[in-house]
């Protein structure tokens, strides 16, 4: 399957060529103005002309072989045409049809198999079906189904929407400019993972713009996040199902496996993903990306506005977004007391006054001057640019900002509205020329600055830009272990455990005792009996041999009473730990994604206040650090209030172990829970004070 | 000082008028577009008309006495112009020019301090000076000193800005709609707090945006924003001032007092005062309120849209924003599913996929039979309306809107694009006239919605609309008060302490502990010793009068040799308290709006999770109930994992007790630091188990 005769094709069919509204129509009607004509065959046996254009009757009787069929007519015909094309050399096919599987019938699902096999026989890689196919800019392809406003709309954003209507939306936009815009569909052949594939190889895609529902192929799709990484190309998702409302919306849409959404934050998080919330914002911050000549090489930001109203605005919504204003030096300052008006008083964020804005030089003058000091990373320029210019002010702003950008050594600029007004064009595509993107109102327009922010300050050499993801899905019965079962896979991981044994008699407990120190804890050893206090199954602080005795009888005597359905493999002896601060550190196997580990402080920390942090395996020790890093209760591990630092050290090392048990049983362990860690001071190491794991076998 | 000759004048004189550009040009422009003209008279000896209107040599030439006179010319003029106007009647008078306070030169403070002065004298209310004028758009009166593009903005929504700059910019949006648009300026004689009040009076507007720097008539704030809340006027506000370097902008900026960010917050909280993050939406918000022609009765949401990427947006900014969407009734399902496609899937956010939006009829009747489900209470219909109509069905869905608007007994409904692109004006003015507001975009348009949600269920009727403002700015010197006389203050509140007593001598040390019952605690009594424990001051635990003799003793000597400077009262003897859970409740008394309470379990809660609730005093003890409400923490007091209930009960009281000292010692007390107030098991009460105050008198 070649993705190049999909996406990239030198000859084009279009079967079903039409004047007519619809997909035949409004197909024709794109090629005619976005697409390199000479390229593009219609195909129509009942017209001899499409919009001035010669219609042939078959793909048969084309002069020449051909790359990419489209398909507009409906599901009944697409077999055949798909055979047709094939014997005409065609490796790419856009099918618009619907009546697939996502009408949920019988009858959709064999189309869709059938369409499958067809594809698999003809080595042909097909876009869609239910799909509203799409342009490729960069090669003037146009295979379309929808129209829009005609204009230029070449760029650098590569865009795969599982939602027409968005894709659609996004086109809509005069703001936004492609090098790809991909309505993927059904992706029954080609899957969204394999156009993200292309676009990370595609050297005209500078940023990826991505609306997922779900992810079918989840070792691909880590893979292309992986080369996306690993290249520093931004991609930029709207992933819907973060509600559960949200979530179910995306299964009933397209049938995709929406899965728990905090995995795929997690996952994100790891490949350095821009995680945004709407279109607007995916919009915004892939012009964001494509728009700056390069990106700021460090992350202070520079504020200047006309205003003091607007100068506040942007402080707070920069604070409320960690945005980092710096201090400017004393020689900025110096300077800027030079060139703005007496009463201004310079400092960063900087109110300018209005006075500045008509005189295109001390404009550029002052620029410079911010643009200038060493801690600054990139300038917002604050200014509403409405659609129709009533304030003649722009036009100095405009010439003082390209005055600087072609200077040279000019660091990246970006302008900031207050309202949305909206953008006018011809600014917006000349500020776009000399390198500057309008954003959107400071909402928007600061949460695409933090993602800017966060995507500079990523480092792909700091991940483990892996996923362990299952061999196969998740099969077998689901089989809690017991304590001591549990315990014993952390001890093959090198994680400390409580010292102890099973005893199965009464003089048994008194050796393990012994031999363990006193006091010691005595728990009933079942994985039958999930709540072993309730029954009388626990006894703790047992100070002597003669105790452990006379508690493994009780224990033993409890359980046969209260509990005569359980196995019970006898009493489990434990040395009894002093206590240190509590952690809880859990596994969850995502079916699709694999293990991920979460850590928390235990009780309220993770109940109430849901302070924790979740990492998909496999991961070293140093992201295990930075995991901690990221708990708000941090300073709790820090010497609080005067008491002794705590081994964060060792609680690093033992959640990148958990990380690589996870890593290592990825296809048997369901769940562990190890709760309470307790955590010593610095230097005393950690303890796995309780543990229980489930698994599939 | 009548507020109506300026706002709402009968007869007008623009005194400077001119054809050139600048304050006098650009104001007889206004007056010549916007107002009506017969009204008013321009003044210029050195022309016979501007825009080919009479111009007359002065004020005295007038033929008719004016209300209001507007000043187009430089500072030094001003005073002179005023005595004349007023000499005609005037009671009201715009000042354009600046140089006065804002300027921070000795010279413009003096120039403020006369035309104060004058206005006092003269009974004259003067907005300015440096300021932009304003709109009155119900009674066509124009006195602005900017231009922008000529259309009808005559609306519902009064505006008052303290920054001349956006409450342009707002007037610059084709979706904004006034009644008053008023850029106060300086504010030396007519405040923000007057104009306010006068807003909130005026029966033509029916919501209030106001953009804040400070406010410097803390009672006449609080009494306009009582009044708004019991008429239930909304009142949006955007204050500057959130972060460190936003709150120093605002105060450079006006030289008002902006105060502590965290304060108004709780004073909007009280009033119910909705607080916006920027202009985009405070212009959002506002045209919300003012479109529609009623608000919900209750908060339920319905969202319909035509795909299901964009229900998915919906369903999770939703979620994000705390959009409550109710599962739709079986009926309302059934209806559903005999309107739409059979691959439908009806739900609450729906997806009525596209078809249907090329039919009004349909259009409408889903639309219908949504709005009809009992527990929805607003519609929100998301639909990308573009600048230039593309797709045709827009033209259906608005006839489909209408129709439903127009049979009467029709809910709220809001429009909700998912990209700025910008909306259509033609549709805009349509779907207003209809009643339908079109939001921003969902980052903008959701919040919009949830401070919708929180004004409808925000009730007047459980709120203290008051503040204790302190009768003059505190002064004299801060003392910090001792442990007991501390506790002292708050026994004379009702407020429960430990027990106990001042002993000057080892054997009233004995007779105090023997009467509060042992154990008991003792520790030096001196205001003078802030660390008591550090010089061996305090000792716990002492169960019989011979320790507490010894104690005596000790204490005192330990006093003697490490603190030999400090003013010793003796040693305070106070029964054991057994530990509850602990809280923290504290008191700041604002400079400018008196005391507030603050709430917050003690530890790390108050100080990594800033888990706090914070209410301007006064407030009772229902209001004292719903601030523990509002903790995160709460699940804490009611019974967490298997323990007692606590008694919140008790605790509301104390809190409610807190709130009465605070007001009636707003003059004195600067703060009160209880910490910590244990909390009982329900029935047991709390106790202020240690204290301190620091007054200024």
């Amino acid at each position: 399957m070649d993705l190049k005769k999909l996406l990239a094709p030198r000859v084009i069919a279009v079967v079903g060529a039409s004047e007519k509204e619809g997909f035949g129509g409004d197909t024709c009607r794109n090629v005619m103005s976005y697409a390199d004509k000479d390229r593009v065959y219609f195909i129509n046996p009942g017209r001899d002309a499409v919009f001035g254009k010669k219609c042939w009757p078959s793909l048969e009787s084309l002069p020449e072989d051909i790359d990419l069929v489209v398909v507009c007519t409906p599901r009944k015909t697409v077999e055949d045409i798909l055979r047709q094309a094939a014997a005409r050399g065609a490796g790419g096919a856009v099918v618009y049809a619907s009546g697939y599987s996502e009408v949920g019938t019988e009858e959709g699902r064999e189309a869709d198999r059938r369409l499958r096999a067809l594809c698999a026989e003809l080595d042909m890689a097909l876009m869609g079906p239910n799909c509203a196919g799409f342009m490729n800019y960069v090669d003037k392809v146009s295979a379309f189904a929808f129209i829009s406003a005609e204009r230029d709309r070449t760029g650098a954003v590569g865009i795969i929407s599982q939602s027409g209507q968005l894709c659609l939306s996004l086109m809509d936009s005069p703001s936004m400019r492609f090098s790809y815009s991909i309505s993927a569909g059904n992706c029954s052949v080609v899957s969204m993972e394999d156009y993200l594939q292309y676009l990370v190889d595609d050297e005209h895609t500078r940023v990826i713009g991505l609306y997922l529902e779900g992810v079918t192929q989840p070792a691909r799709f880590a893979e292309g996040l992986r080369a996306a990484a690993l290249k520093r190309k931004p991609v930029v998702v709207l992933k819907t199902g973060r509600s559960e409302k949200g979530s179910r919306v995306a299964a009933s849409h397209t049938g995709s496996l929406s899965g728990a959404d905090r995995m795929y934050d997690a996952i994100f998080k790891k490949f350095g993903v821009i995680r945004v919330r709407d279109v607007e914002e995916l919009l915004a911050t892939t012009q964001l990306f494509a728009t700056l000549p390069c990106l700021p090489t460090r992350p202070g930001f520079a504020s200047i506005n006309l205003s003091g109203g607007e100068t506040g605005v942007c402080a707070d919504m920069g604070d409320m977004e960690g945005i980092d204003y710096p201090d400017f030096q004393p020689e900025t300052l110096e300077k800027l007391r030079a060139l703005l008006p007496s009463y201004a008083s310079p400092a960063n964020p900087l109110d300018t006054t209005a006075t500045i804005s008509y005189d295109a030089d001390v404009y550029a003058r002052v620029l410079r001057t911010v643009m200038d000091d060493p801690s600054v990373g990139m300038v917002i320029v604050g200014y509403t640019l409405l659609y129709e210019i009533a304030d003649p002010c722009i036009h100095y702003m405009a010439r003082g900002i390209e005055k600087v950008m072609a200077e040279g050594g000019a660091k990246p600029v970006a302008m900031l509205p207050f309202l949305e007004n909206s953008r006018n064009p011809e600014y917006l595509d000349r500020l776009a020329a000399a390198g500057v993107p309008v954003l959107p109102p400071p909402v928007y327009g600061f949460a695409a600055l933090r993602y800017l922010k966060e995507f500079i300050s990523y480092r792909p050499e700091e991940h483990t830009l892996e996923l362990a993801i299952p061999a196969s899905a998740p099969g077998g019965e689901r089989r809690t272990l017991s304590e001591y079962d549990s315990g014993a896979i952390l001890r093959e991981y090198g994680i400390p455990t409580p010292e102890g044994g099973i005893a199965a008699s009464a003089d048994e407990a008194a050796s393990i005792a012994d031999r363990v120190g006193y006091p010691v804890a005595m728990k009933v050893a079942s994985a039958d009996i999930p709540h072993k206090s309730d029954i009388g199954g626990v006894m703790l602080n047992l100070k002597s041999a003669d105790e452990a005795r006379t508690a493994f009888a009780r224990i033993m005597d409890n359980a046969a009473e209260r509990a005569p359905a359980a196995r019970v493999d006898g009493v489990f002896v434990q040395k009894m730990l002093k206590p240190g601060l509590e952690v809880i550190i859990g596994v969850n196997n995502d079916p699709q994604f694999g293990p991920a580990v979460l850590v928390g402080l235990g009780g309220v920390f993770v109940e109430i206040f849901r302070d924790t942090a979740l990492l998909p395996a496999p991961f070293d020790r140093s992201e295990a650090g930075r995991m901690l890093e990221s708990l708000k209760a941090i300073p709790l591990f820090r010497g609080y209030r005067g008491k002794a630092p705590l081994d964060l050290e060792a609680l690093a090392d033992m959640i990148a172990n958990v990380a690589r048990l996870a890593s290592d049983k990825r296809d048997t362990l369901a769940e562990l829970d190890i709760n309470p860690v307790f955590v010593y001071e610095r230097g005393q190491g950690v303890c796995a004070a309780d543990a229980l794991a489930v698994v599939r076998e």
